[in-house]
């Protein structure tokens, strides 16, 4: 689930090749849906793009403009140039700065077409959409998300190289939390220990920890609860967080001693679901069918409304971002993709169950990029 | 200076008739500004109105609907409802609730007129503003700064209170900070030692140093700088963050070993210049005035051109937003607002100075919200 879209400095993985690579295939992209171009701001799809992340995100504009045919610029604070300039994909871009007082807008007009539609940045600021929109009132936008929402989403090699590491390094802290003692002791205190193994296995983590009272809590990621972890719990462990530069997210759900049998019954459900969601990975197939595959057996076994959430999503410089599994999304499965599949059922005051695993997809199927045990794990 | 633009989860100080009163004066100033009404991102405009501070900011829409004469709601992923049923201004507010995979502006757009002109948070996403433009086309749209640019900048003595406490607390950590070791560690080791001092005065620190070869580098907040600081470099220090909600920033310049002349002229100047600035803070004068009288003492000196950024900046919920200090800003102070006086002098390749402290207007001036020595200090 993950909560927090974490986005992180760019891996050093990667060369201005790469960069330059991904601003053209961008901007091809960008052409092909009839944009005039591409309005990348801070966040997700510029360090992606150029491997640019200011160190603050301010009210001052920083804005790559990408159009079909034309080199890449980003408008940038005059203060903030000598940190573009080292961005690993700086070479493949100019800087156009702008000094504290001007107005960035009549700056980044000038590099646009005055009737042109682009697309931007589904988590540009309201504030610079509206300057755009007033400076150029004959151009529309489009979030870049509507517009291309798989420009991140089919991830190449050396990316998935990433993706599987920030898995396995997951992995390697989830057998490390299954020794440690839970009853007894704060949600919040567990989810240190958590977070204290990601950090040394190479993340910058979140985690998140949820059991009863508030089982239907996938939201409550990053918060530390206070509440005291008791024998007979079933506690949901929600965690990953980014390692160099790309993300994982995994979540297994633990009993601290033996379980009922109606919570074996629930985890197994759970499980099931979730081998039915990966077993629905192919390419061609449309992100709804995953969902609709892990759903389906949570439905038939009378759970279907105490599973209130998507099936999954994707993941890459973010752990969080398109592609969806979700009813509607109707887009193909591609070989590269990588999301989450994490189907779970909350029963409200009572207990939750929730398994994810991260999922590219491959020639034929599916790949998990999360291997550790599905089955439930007993704890102290 | 600050860099990113904190903002932190509500301060325990406030109850929900103290959000009540904070949305009742938003939706009066919306109603006198011609407004139809204000949309509240999450982020520091939320938590000062509501006290909510979602665990994530993802791509789903939550936003706070003020409309003069109507009763506030928040538009809240179902997901996160009862996380925002948490917050300390959820008395005050209705919440509605959409579902995953149902159309949020459509939720939203059910609580606006439908050819109203309304104020958006800056950092709304852009994605939510196109959702509403594209719901509702009769509707156009301001960002907050700019149609209530004053909405947060005048405290109240409660806000006045943390605030103090805040800037105290930063001063305390500058104390102690004095008397580490410079000269022979790395720039990230100082801004570790800064920060803990920062975090056991009760904050969440953001810490920036900056000493030769790179002056200029105001902008480089909370990055680690692998250089070795040397005997004889001048260090800028500047830190802060956030403390039970309201935000510290301040920024001394310390000397390793003995000072040139230079070094010790240049000094000086921003000191007389900071002097300068912060006299010219009193109720009615125009926010330039300050950048004005401090930059006139630079200018006047010869070194105008390596005064590169404006002179301050306010300071609240977050630790950077209006009212800002710039040649242009003609607003009038008013008793309670709070921002920086910060000049500084940057001669690249060779060293920098900034002096910066947070000023409250008063009845007849301001008074300095830090007050360690402004002189410079001699560290080893």
């Amino acid at each position: 689930m993950g909560g927090p879209a974490m986005t992180g400095a760019a891996s050093a993985s990667f060369t201005a090749d790469d960069y330059e690579a991904r601003m053209e295939r961008a901007a091809r992209q960008a052409a092909d849906a009839g944009l005039a171009g591409l309005l990348v701001a801070p966040g997700p799809d510029l360090v992606w793009l150029t491997g640019y992340t200011p160190t603050a995100v301010t009210e001052r504009l920083t804005l790559l403009v990408l159009a079909p045919g034309r080199d890449p610029v980003l408008v940038v604070p005059t203060l903030e140039a000598p940190d573009a300039e080292r961005a690993l994909g700086a070479s493949a871009l100019t800087l156009r700065d702008w000094t504290d007082g001007k107005d960035p807008y009549a700056v980044t007009a000038a590099l646009l077409d005055a009737d042109g539609r682009f697309g931007i940045s589904d988590n540009a600021w309201a504030m610079h959409l509206l300057g755009l929109q007033r400076t150029l009132p004959g151009t529309s936008y489009a979030s870049l998300t509507e517009a291309l929402p798989m420009l991140r989403a089919v991830k190449d090699a050396a990316e998935l190289e990433l993706l599987a590491a920030a898995g396995a390094a997951a992995d390697a802290a989830f057998e490390e939390i299954r020794s440690v003692a839970f009853a007894g002791r704060r949600e919040s205190d567990v989810a240190a220990d958590l977070a204290g193994l990601l950090r040394r296995f190479g993340h910058t983590p979140f985690t998140s920890r949820s059991s009863p009272p508030d089982p239907t809590a996938p939201t409550r990621t990053t918060r530390s609860g206070d509440r005291v972890i008791e024998r007979g719990d079933m506690v949901v462990l929600d965690f990953g967080g980014l390692r160099d530069g790309y993300g994982s997210d995994t979540s297994r759900t633990v009993h601290v001693g033996e379980p009922t049998d109606e919570e074996r019954r629930v985890h197994d459900l759970v499980r099931e679901a979730q081998e039915a969601g990966f077993r629905a990975v192919r390419p061609g197939a449309a992100c709804q069918e995953v969902d609709r595959a892990a759903r389906a057996v949570i439905e038939d076994a009378g759970y279907g409304e105490y599973f209130i959430h998507r099936t999954g999503h994707g993941i890459g410089v973010t752990t969080h971002e398109p592609p969806y599994m979700i009813e509607g999304e109707e887009q193909p499965l591609v070989p590269g993709m990588c999301f989450s599949v994490e189907p779970g059922v909350y029963l409200p005051g009572r207990f939750g169950v929730r398994i994810e695993d991260i999922v590219t997809v491959t020639g034929d199927g599916g790949r998990r990029l999360n291997n550790t045990a599905r089955e439930m794990v007993i704890v102290d």
